[in-house]
């Protein structure tokens, strides 16, 4: 792929960093954080504000350009791509490298004395504002909000903001309705005594009323906020949405409530005036709630004496536990996902092998078709990295025709995909080689796989946090010299956003929450080099109670079950490097695909698949 | 151990608390932290204040004093102990539970509306400080610094603070000179464009001029400030100590030097003043570096604008990376007192099977006697842990004669102990049984070991933090159902501090900075189980280069090299649940306990100590 040439955007950009038309004072230096509104992951095309100056589409990323410099800070799983896609106006900062300034260190390095940096308020994560703008006032400079925003204005083919038609959840997929949350909620807004919670995560939003949308790619999500008071419900969004009789039905709209289940429907850009209002009817002693990453716009609207800012929402954390009725969903979205994936590799092992025509695009596409051949299937829920060969080295890589690459029986492929049913979401990876690999290749794929056992199987007393599990997964990489840069898992909504907090485990938090029964993480560690191959093994896998012999006297003892049962690919595994503990957990992981996932292709009269399946899922045999 | 009665003492407390003579204003609450003006962890008698006011005199734990509550936070190594020490009038805090409230969320539940905290500012550092005020503040209360230290005017029979004789240290011991620490210290403070550095703890005074003291027991301190500017040298130190002519030739306080290197001698009373002069004759830009840690009122005494306040300073982290004299001072160190342990294990052998009259007191004043037999032997680096049966539980225990057991051959006897010589510090812990071991006392001493071992063994990428090495000694007792309420590691001084920073292995930071060659720290998981018995094995390691295949493309790899060569009892061990691997390991350590304690324990002619180390180094056999 060929970089986005930008010379005359940030030409545009830094006219309007001195204009007064848009800005008050000028700003030597434009703040271009990577999210939207509501800090969301995945984000709609008229947010892609730091892809369309800079060209760099990856998922986490920000941009700050000043009058000479223009520079990006990255993550580890982007460095490759960040690198490809953006012409040579940018630099591109590597977080997580020692040598790498920090945002605010750089900005000081760079900064005429007493410079004003600007950012739109409304993007910014108010944690974020204050970590920056402390750090810039203690070097003389001021982190100023300003209101348009700039890349808008340079933007003239901006897209339009989504508006979708939503879609109802009922209580067989949710296990709790939404009065139910609303009580839990206000029970635990009692708790902290605060009287007002604000909802600004669009995930959050879709969560608390069982509702979910289509606003944002692969996030089954929808442009609102919420504001929940001891008594009022207030949900700000936008378009004929709240007049589809389902969705006026799902929330009583029309019904005789109790006045504090009542939802008053508000227009999406009201928000900030209505909880301008909010905080300035507030009594001492009187909070309101809201995420320490909500924006500093809406965190400003709050006087400062008068907010109650956590790191986690109680939405967030009662989220991540899933009920029975969610787990359930999950299992059965994996199951069916499962079948899709054997029909995928049966496929491809009969279409790659003889005849050599299929492309990375090409393998997505059918991926995403067999997925769609199954209930409830929604769309996916990220978009499929599909990469052979060195194309695997880029961790986040999405396949485009000028790098599309075609599978050979010579070079591992790598898939990590997903979808969303409307009983849970899915998030696979298997590395796989329809020739024979070589043995530095299955050398590197056993580390990882050993990475990925360790957790999986790890047992740990309850009140452990994930990131506490981390190392488990690299251990064995780094017995040999061996490590990859990127952490070890991630939370996974329920028909939800496949990244969710606040739970996960990776070396790079410390604030995680604990893992208790019922969370649903991902577990997948991976060996990248560069220029040649990418592996990666990844379940999603429920945080289970454990039966130990001394039970942390009663404390009690958590460990993972994994959702997903899709084989791995025993072709890449040197048995001689698993211990017989670790061969049985590969033997027994792929019984239970075999039973479970064998009887599910079963009943879909998918035989093919099926005898692949047992092709693949044939145990291993250590040599002791 | 009864608790001391404070009933009179908390009276007193709470009247001082309300007086004019002593307090502007009435203070609600009065903080009494654990720390010295120093922030030692360590304290001389004078500065016991925490202990004088509750009984407790563990090394951890900060007392908070109101009206109506007297409260006590410590963690899971003083749980124990703290409830013993303390009477009904105290509230033990438990840290690391889960339902423990923090110091300020107690404070903002039990304090009546706009209360005063008071605290004495010398005592307090300015990150807690901080904290603390913020949230009070926001909770309608105030921090307020309370000049004249409240216990002190309650204390009538409080000690002085000791000045005592200092020695000096050559190169053959530091390595490096006074003059080339401060040429290094300058360059670092020239690389972060600051103009002052405030040295506040002990031990990095001791460091940098290559004294030492016996201030404070077990720590070679002594009490001294210093303020190094890019051209001057204030040293604040007390009593007659700068007329020793070996001082005044070390420090060269009567030769021509450049004025640079020029040490200006003052009153240690006098440091506030003269930082706040220093404060005063600031120009914009001039920045003082001190530590986060340094006590509010020397920080207070800078305006805020020029401080440059860091976790770790610039000294904390050179003296944490030892130098190639160090290393080999802490090598002969540990095997003078190696040889002191095989004498004390084979006199225990000899004394407690057949006689039964050798009592935790009496094992450790003999471990001390053996130990000062040994070259340069100064003193015990901590008060030795010598605890058998039920007293193996209390983490931090000192036998005392009310609670003194006689050592016998059916419980677990667990020896912690160390020792300073001029070229090294110590710190080791066996547990050993000189009957014969239940299967439970074993199978729980083989998890621990094998926790040992898996981090004595670890491999990891240069610049791995200490922190995510911590998960590894616990995952063999996790998968059994056993924890322990302590960190892995902690750094180790090089005839200093037994306990220092800034690296370490616990779960419970995550601040430390990375491991790299040269750290010494270390490594001593275990298992207790209250009023039974107590498991620790604990060596000292120094961090190595490692060789792997694959070297982190050229990042470099690290692990560990134990110091510590003293047996690990194998009656103790379940070989059964060790692997293949663990066994080499152990016997591998075993032997080259034999080959260099061996050879020292011949030199000094301490035969009956060698057979008796050759006994309890007999290579494990495993059947497989």
């Amino acid at each position: 792929m060929s970089p986005k040439i930008t010379t005359e955007l940030l030409k545009q950009l830094r006219q309007v960093m001195k204009s007064p038309r848009y800005v008050q004072e000028p700003v030597q230096a434009y703040i271009v954080p990577s999210g939207d509104a509501h800090q969301s992951e995945y984000i709609a095309p008229c947010d892609c504000r730091r892809a369309f100056i800079s060209g760099f589409d990856g998922s986490a990323g920000t941009a700050i350009v000043t009058e000479q410099h223009a520079a990006m800070w990255t993550d580890g799983r982007y460095f490759l791509q960040a690198a490809h896609q953006m012409d040579n106006n940018w630099t591109l900062m590597k977080m997580g490298l020692k040598d790498t300034p920090t945002q605010e260190d750089w900005l000081v390095s760079v900064l005429p004395e007493g410079s004003k940096v600007g950012v739109d308020p409304f993007i910014i994560p108010a944690d974020q504002w204050k970590r920056m703008s402390k750090a810039l006032r203690s070097a003389g400079h001021d982190l100023v909000p300003v209101k348009e925003n700039l890349i808008d204005i340079i933007w003239t083919d901006c897209p339009q903001r989504p508006c979708k038609p939503l879609m109802t959840l009922d209580l067989s997929y949710t296990g709790v309705s939404w009065r139910d949350k609303i009580v839990a909620l206000r029970s635990k807004m009692a708790e902290r005594k605060v009287l007002w919670f604000v909802v600004t995560a669009l995930d959050e939003v879709a969560w608390l009323f069982n509702l979910r949308g289509s606003d944002v790619e692969y996030n089954p999500v929808f442009f609102a906020y919420a504001v929940i008071g001891m008594n009022t419900i207030r949900l700000f969004i936008d378009g004929d949405r709240m007049l589809d009789p389902a969705v006026r039905e799902h929330l009583q709209l029309d019904s005789t409530l109790e006045p504090e289940f009542k939802i008053q429907v508000m227009p999406y850009g009201s928000i900030l005036a209505e909880l301008q209002a909010v905080g300035a009817g507030l009594s001492p002693k009187e909070k309101v709630w809201l995420s320490d990453k909500a924006s500093y716009a809406l965190t400003e609207a709050i006087p400062k004496a008068y907010r109650y800012l956590t790191p986690y929402t109680p939405i967030c954390i009662a989220k991540a536990v899933k009920n029975a009725s969610e787990t359930e969903g999950m299992r059965r979205a994996h199951i069916k996902d499962a079948v899709a994936l054997c029909e995928l590799f049966n496929w491809l092992e009969k279409e790659v092998v003889p005849k050599g025509t299929v492309t990375e695009i090409i393998a997505a596409d059918k991926a995403e078709e067999f997925r769609s051949q199954q209930k409830d299937f929604v769309e996916l829920s990220f978009a499929t990295i599909s990469s052979t060969g060195p194309n695997g080295a880029i961790i986040h890589y999405k396949p485009v025709p000028e790098t599309n690459r075609t599978l050979s029986v010579n070079e591992i492929y790598l898939l990590d995909s997903g979808a969303q049913y409307k009983d849970g979401t899915t998030d696979v990876t298997r590395t796989m080689h329809f020739g024979t690999p070589s043995a530095y290749e299955k050398e590197c794929f056993t580390y990882v796989l050993k990475g990925h056992i360790a957790v999986s199987a790890a047992i740990f007393p309850n009140g452990t946090k994930g990131h506490l599990l981390d190392s488990f997964a690299r251990s064995a990489l780094w017995d040999c010299g061996l490590d990859y840069l990127h952490g070890t898992g991630h939370g996974v909504g329920s028909f939800l956003n496949v990244h969710e907090g606040p739970c996960g485990i990776s070396y790079k938090t410390f604030a995680d929450e604990p893992l208790e029964a019922g969370m649903i993480v991902s577990d997948e560690p991976g060996y990248y080099e560069d220029g040649s191959f990418g592996i990666r093994i990844e379940n999603v896998v429920l945080v289970i109670p454990a039966e130990t012999k001394y039970n942390f006297k009663n404390r009690g003892s958590l460990t993972f079950e994994p959702l997903t049962l899709v084989p791995i690919q025993t072709k890449m595994i040197d048995v001689n490097l698993l211990t017989q503990k670790e061969c049985n957990w590969v033997n027994g992981y792929h019984q239970k695909c075999r039973e479970v996932i064998g009887a599910e292709l079963e009943r879909q009269g998918r035989h093919e698949a099926l005898r692949w399946l047992i092709r693949e899922t044939e145990p291993l045999v250590r040599v002791p």
